[in-house]
């Protein structure tokens, strides 16, 4: 291992000790694996999940059976590095792709590491996230960010990666129609990144007109209040993709495809949803989801490097490591887009 | 208008006045646009949707509000040309791909011409279909057959062609593991056409052991009775092609799929089906449909011609024009797989 | 056949005679079609093609053995309509696509219908072109354009296909490192498309430091001089375009290309070309061509009415009918980019 | 490590000193990584870069400038495993794909493994081959093969793997017309590959009747002789594969292709070779090349155990570790398909 200064061996961490008992205490400082570097972490995003596993103690299969540092959207800077690691790296800026997939599965092999049966996932039990001073990555999921890009912004890579994959699915292209439910955070970046994609029509449906507001001052070209347009007034459109997780909006999502349109569900909702196949037959609609993303990272870098992709307005608040309930309790507020805990 | 011999103004056909009135009967032969071929018929399979329209006299929108002519799979030599086609054709044997598309709408002009929304279909109100003596077709639409192709194998290139166009949808190729939900005509097609594709795994699902062991006969490398194999049984198969129409089989289908894996749903149904969405989105699932198919002809005379499907073994009984609703009849016995009508 | 006004029967056109002989004369107006329209020609951009043809009299197989009108970049107003055309479009202002298909072939009904080996294109023998008063297209062919769209930029949508067109064969897409070879018309269109095709490196090499000053103005982040730079100092990138026809220039984009990396040929040269095969191999790059193009005008019409694309600032010039000959040696000068025609 | 029995400290290899200088004699036992399996070797194919290595010292750019182990066609049974490796695995038959990528570069994480730039290869200098009693490999590059596939047959699915990759480049697919010029052991695994794949038309060409012969035996529909059939005389094909290296084959297999069809340049010869390029753009084809394979084995072994591809039928003459260059020998005989070394 190689450091740029002494690391020290125990750190402040934000921990979930169980279900609504989060406590900031001292934990030891990861031990870094010689395909690692260590991140002193600098921002980290809150995301739905971490609030989910906050109340609920689980997400689906995933409980929170021992203490779990939460916190997967994180960016910071290489302080050590592992004894196959260039020790030219200390110092880097970086932002982390927060999963660690075994590179020799079928699905790795294949290029769908993010299908990888085996892949380990930041803040996913049992493995620790970023909610602390300190976090281990394999080098090559540590990104290296340009000096324009501040670190704020890195740390929002993760959730702009979910929006760059699922354009990926849904085939956006120049002159694409292109149908978003739901304008919360993952929706904003959805929007973002269909105009980065060449989409010349982005309309963006929400419950909540503040919402609709933000989506039109993120790129949305129109918007839609569900509550008013009815499912089959909704434009024509190309792609679908879904950021609600609310059933009625992925079924009229996917009444608004034109023929041999694709539907990308994003959102996480119920684990079952009635859909209409009789309309994904007759008019040979593809539906899928993703799960996570894969290879997206230098894409996000480009996006946001170039100005195609503006991160730093998403974020509404910051908290440290000492208020992330109060960070939980934020994502509440309508206003709250995006608020980030700083270690 | 070119011709052998001179075509009768009048022709008998099947005509199908009402829910459940069929008649034959004496009507217009059909006239001959310049663009088209008439095609005396030689031989029409009677297919699931015939016998909807007879007992149901309507499937969704389509409503026989005036007499029909039903069969659209169909066969048979041509007699007579329009002026734009050349009179060498006549004489030929031909099988039909009963549509008509618009070609110049933007379905058609990018290849997805069974997508334009102007398309017209054999038996399908107000186009008549070929339970008749005498049929037209544009004349890229009648495809000659080989002399050692029967006319009777050639009236069932329209259900391969769904088969084949399902497969291309799944992308199955060799070494693909392949299941099946249905061992009905189409059924029994998939699993022919998914070993000609190279899959190496074809397991077939059906109630009926009468079918699954004709499933084994026609290329399944194995069968699943539903009742006994609970889904979490099936093998992990990396497509999916419903031929039921069943919900239940349909969700166990989908949740065979490994990772990345395709559902092609071709069997009609309920318009609504509950599908597993989080499995989907968790595996990166894809959920498609086929609407008929488009440019199948060339390839469905390449499996039949070189052998790798057998139609001929597909007809377990042949029956006059004036005994089509015993045809009808003849499908509700399992022993029946495809009954012919021979004008 | 329907108009707005009545149409004169002889028009004025510049009629090719032979290799040279270039005459404003009065000829028959063209006999509209029943799926035609007559276009009122308002604007027609000057092609190296078109002068291709005044020196030389032909461009391979195809020979100018009889007058034939040039010009195939074309813009106007519909002033009639064929009988199976909507009466609703005489007045509307299109842009034309300049080609014809036969509709049924396989290319054709594949979506491939620039391949479609009966093509008959505007200015090639022996289908006139658009140097004239008036030139009839098929309905689906003519293309109405917003009022925010002037007819000058509508002419232009021509060369813009050839530019969409290399760019979907190059798959460049966010993020995409793009070479480009050439910074004529087309160069500089394939500059300004990679750009909305979300191409973050956009690099073009040109002999002319003029040219590869106007190349820095219409989009590319960086420009070589080929003369300077040697084939392995360009940078590597995802995607090479071809716009000069020029061996050497090609051999130096095949061999700038990224493992995977796909170059599209676009430029006309020699009929033969020494390529880097071992290179090929060791990267698995692909080599592609285009022939003109398919399906491409909607995404023209985006791309213009949107501001991604700017096509007005191509125009150095403008002539009138008299004045083809003029117009044709104005585009020697390094400093034309694109001469239009204004019968 | 763990293993069955005590693995020798020292085996017996073929080493080529330099070129012309092949020695039999006693080198170490290759040392275990954690990630690897030992395996005894049982059968090694002798591949035209082994004679070229032998003959010339060097290929390309890599020279054997210390001694080189060659073959890298190898089967053989796990006799030792790694830390990190399940010690079930010993005893196991495998088929060894004889490459290590380095799983972190971006062609890695894309599942273009075969295009890392890192990438290590049998009998490629520094790396040593298989022409040795024993090799290792890393454990998921070692595939089990089935009881009713011999070992023969598992040291030859690297050619069969290049033959596989070849055909998904060529998109070969049921109904595809395929033209593959060469009938040595590549040709014919592309031929019979080609059948697997659905192909209807497999033409071969090959200047010796007694390979067109061959070919014909192997899967081969019809072959050509091209010092008698003309290049515009050969049947228009949908994919072309090179197997022969020769510019007048692969100018003549390019000429030969359809509108969008594909040329694979598998064979190597000249570094640069002159392509029809008009005829490229003219038909928009498209031309590749492979550089070896990615993710093939589970393929081969499927294609092998199906019996749809015939891989000891290939092998013509068997020599022990002694007598590797007269097995180098054996490949000038045209009756020689393919020898197998059995150390």
């Amino acid at each position: 291992m190689s450091s740029l200064q002494e690391v020290p061996s125990r750190m402040r961490a934000s921990v979930l000790e169980s279900a609504h008992h989060l406590v900031v205490r001292e934990v030891d400082t990861p031990v870094l694996a010689s395909d690692q570097v260590l991140v002193r972490i600098a921002a980290v995003g809150v995301c739905g999940s971490d609030v989910h596993y906050f109340h609920e103690g689980r997400i689906g299969d995933f409980v929170v059976d021992a203490p779990l540092i939460l916190g997967h959207e994180a960016s910071g800077t290489i302080v050590a590095v592992g004894t196959e690691v260039s020790a030219d790296r200390i110092g880097e800026r970086v932002s982390i792709e927060p999963q660690r997939a075994c590179r020799i599965c079928t699905q790795c092999k294949r290029g769908r590491y993010n299908l990888c049966p085996s892949i380990e996932f930041y803040a996913t039990p049992p493995i620790h996230g970023a909610f602390a001073e300190f976090a281990v990555i394999q080098a090559d999921y540590a990104f290296a960010i340009p000096d324009s890009v501040s670190l704020e912004a890195a740390s929002l890579f993760e959730p702009l990666s979910v929006a760059i994959w699922a354009h990926k699915k849904a085939l956006t292209q120049p002159g694409s129609r292109v149908l978003i439910a739901g304008a919360g955070p993952v929706g904003i970046l959805l929007a973002q990144v269909a105009r980065a994609y060449g989409a010349t029509e982005v309309i963006v449906s929400d419950l909540a007109a503040a919402r609709r507001d933000r989506a039109l001052e993120f790129g949305a070209t129109s918007v839609i209040d569900p509550t008013v347009v009815s499912a089959d007034e909704v434009p024509e459109v190309d792609a679908f993709v879904d950021a609600s997780g609310a059933p009625s909006a992925i079924r009229a999502g996917i009444l608004a495809l034109a023929p041999a349109g694709i539907a990308v569900l994003v959102g996480m909702g119920a684990d079952d949803v009635s859909l209409p196949v009789s309309r994904i037959q007759g008019r040979e609609l593809l539906v899928t989801g993703v799960f996570r993303y894969a290879n997206t990272w230098p894409l996000a870098i480009e996006l946001v490097a170039s100005g195609a992709v503006d991160l730093e307005s998403l974020v509404t608040s910051t908290f440290s490591l000492d208020r992330v309930e109060e960070a939980f309790e934020a994502t509440r507020d309508p206003n709250t887009l995006k608020a980030l805990i700083t270690p």
